[in-house]
């Protein structure tokens, strides 16, 4: 039974999102993903959004571009946590879908992620499993930890290398 | 029968949105003026949206503020033109809702006027209803020819009086 | 007899202005396009802007970049609804273009599109029309069922792929 | 004993961050709210984050202005949810808080809410607390009913009275 | 006879634009001041740009707010320089007027200046006639010992009575 | 005798200013052009900026990028007009240089074009010469003519073989 | 002998660059202050600029607002470091100042500050002078004790009173 | 030993650090490199900061892009002059990244330089040596004199050879 929902407008954004799917399945969460688009098909977005918490979802991982509705939306409709990923798209950097998905007014809040940021919704979402999962706030402490020992790693690295021949070699 | 139909997310927006309807009522075209928040009331807001058309309102127009979603929720439901007003609000001037609400994605179009440009918004309802009704665009004409000598006048006078005095008459 | 005019300051913007009149095709309009810089040939843009109403034409689309007054011009000229699309150009992504169009002083609106938004100011213009023609309103409805059907099998494929293969194939 | 933790980073922070602490309050859910500067007294925030999860924390809520770090220094040490709240302050409208905590880099998310949004930021604690705890879920429907309601009786009111004296009578 | 035309789209931008005709009157320099809107008396606008040749005007000193299109529009129908002026109006700070004057296509330049710089709209006007005529270039340069001698001034006051007294005789 | 003095800060800027060059070659305007840096070379750079006026030098044209000084030192210390062309850089699109040339206080105005705007800042020094040259007036006049021809054959050619032919030709 | 000069283009900045004094003060650090523009009065500025090595100063604070060329023509004319504090003026929230400042070309930085920084480009350039005067260093060590110490007091009090009490006594 | 530190918070931004520490060798400066990011291991960068100055660090270069907190942390664990590089990254053009660093708050000053400035920021450390040591003077001023020669050496290239033929020999 998935525990995190991801759900995207279009195809477009899959190369972002599908970072979120592989850092839970890295992380060992059960997800479901699918493409909806709130705009086009307004009506089997309302029926998933609604139908999601009935599924055991718990958080809900919603990526979108441009005038980005989508994840609020979805936190109009689900009562649990909802994280918005702003796409970057062609124009603007992501501004418009950064600025469409964090101001949310009074009441209806998304936890809103760096443009981009596929990989890091994904550990929000388990961070917020982990508030009652042992295990996963133990595979997150292990992850940090790994974080830390890849970024020593690189320290290492480049003090025995030298920042010349480091960079060469990349 | 209302033609038009008002809508804006919060009662602090009704201060902008009530100038589009005092426009609609110079050019003595009907309307119909609600709060619904897409957000906090979706299924009340699906209902109106959807039940607009069978209303007979050729248009509509929403205005909202920060992360603005109900002009382009309403186009994803309503089949002709939504008009989307950007609220300027306490922080950004009004560039996230105007980001919100104009870039939209491919196939669902909202008609996007300026910043707190609610005065527009019916001026633009009216050149669409002007499509097919030339007792509106009559109107607009006789309008646009009032816009024309109110200028004149000011220019008159600014001529009549010099700068100084035309500045400190105000 | 062509019901909407779409009109380009330079050819530069006639790829996305082209998607404008590709989807006014698919949709069954009748259009007339051209290139007219309002800054370059100030007469013969007037002449155009003033002749169209008398053309038959109930909406022009006007697209242009940087400083971008086409959009605004026309709406000075012509009584019916114009619709700006703002070209992103080489530096500032659109955002020059966008404030040059959307934020119009109060009495000549111009409805905006998003930046290169040029398919989405020909629905839009169709949107416009089909206020007051069935057959257009009817053709819209169709083409919302069809953009919801080509979302919903990009779903049914990535559900059936698993989202490795998804990206892989494109 | 408090499962929220509320943090600012200056006093002139307390006015938004309040709203949090009174939201919690009002669906119940027990807190602690400091202040700690994480640039004036590393040390003792140092202490504090790492000390939350030991007494029973699960969200973190975190507010700053200007280059704020606060947030973003919290999810560093603490293994669960972290929320930012981006404070307008004097100059550039809180788009340099909103920056400095949404554009988290890959493996350390903050969840980001409006700028000000204090309130919003306990709403989003309750909902990451809702995931495992059914009576907190419980109140969160009932808050989304209460604001439906709210807006509800405004257009009601709005309908009663017309514009003008709805306006007049603010 | 006038040799500078100073004109302006509204007259909330004649408190901007004023600065420009006092500092025409203090270097000696006779202009012509007139309210014009390019939007909303198109035709008006062409007759006075195209006539100003021939009135002798040899610079034209334009400001606009917002979408602002009158200085551009000016630079399309009058052969010698236009100096632009945006203006700041209630949102976005001017950046909206300043992209639209400023970032004009390739061929019909507009000489612009600060947001709100209606007075160096002024000296620029002076500088430009000052290339053929040695006498106002000697006033401008009086003008600028006359800058220099009052920053003096301000050094010597402030080293006089220290920065307390200076910022509380104020 | 140089009319037009040509200034920019780094080589790298040597493809926007020699669009500069080759418009007042075409308009038969004598011009020197040369690289000086007010950061790098600040007694040269005073020096030359203080010798033009004796040189004959009418105009100066000055572009720069980035924190983009040179204008406005330039404007200091020359009676006559500067004309600020921005450079857009690797980052910031420009706007950085922007500001820093188009932001000049009370008493020092630089007119400043379009981003990366060389061909336009020639031009603009074109029509301040032809404040006093009837014979730069009248080719300024013919080369507006060219502009309008070469616009209304791009029509035509637009019109003869349809958008889709038109644009694969290119 | 000063260690430190302070300079500003206009006695609009002093209200802000007299928090730069008092901290100098405060330290115990010798300054001299003046108002100098680059702009109005570019051999004064340099005849100091230039002059400032000989008099013993080891740091400049300048402070500018708009496009603020100050600090950056201070840092080509003297070889030790140039503090620059962009002042937030009238538009644009002091963005423009910001760039013009800390967007230096290579070879010529500002060590720049926060916009309207005066008092932290005083404590920056104690910790300047710091890098070799032991004195210093323990003065800004026993200020960052009294900062810490003054956030944990209002934290103390924030805990005694409550929020409520402690917003109402503000 | 070294004197100035240089770090960063991940390899990405070794390219751009890479320049400060070639031109510190340049001006023969001992330095120190290394990777460290205070979100993914902060106790190694705490204690990294705290054991600076014991080491005879005299000044940190610290880069970093997205929500850049490494040079805001060692402010305020390191009692001298921190440099900030804010780096320009995948979107936002290190806008997030300037912000992030440059807006500290009052008490604890990062010296910040340009966006991707590494170069900069070794200059700009080695003029803060050079307010103690005469040799690193001294070089400065002959880095300054080289920079004025290289200008000087283009512009006689250009003389020399004209634009197109610069151009093209590029």
């Amino acid at each position: 039974m998935p525990k995190v929902g991801i759900v995207m407008g279009s195809d477009s954004d899959l190369k972002v999102m599908s970072k979120a799917a592989s850092m839970l399945e890295k992380l060992g969460i059960d997800y479901e993903m699918t493409i909806i688009s709130a705009h086009r098909m307004p009506d089997v977005f309302f029926d998933w959004a609604k139908a999601a918490e009935g599924k055991g979802i718990k958080v809900i991982i919603a990526g979108a571009g441009m005038a980005a509705h989508l994840p609020g939306m979805c936190a109009a409709l689900f009562p649990m946590p909802v994280i918005g990923v702003p796409m970057s798209g062609k124009n603007l950097d992501g501004v418009d879908a950064l600025y469409s998905i964090v101001q949310m007014p009074p009441g209806i809040p998304v936890a809103t992620v760096a443009i981009d940021g596929g990989m890091n919704a994904a550990i929000l979402a388990a961070k917020i499993l982990a508030t009652s999962d042992e295990e996963i706030l133990n595979k997150l402490k292990a992850y940090s930890q790994e974080m830390k020992e890849t970024v020593q790693g690189k320290a290492d690295k480049l003090n025995e290398l030298g920042y010349e021949e480091y960079l060469n070699r990349k």
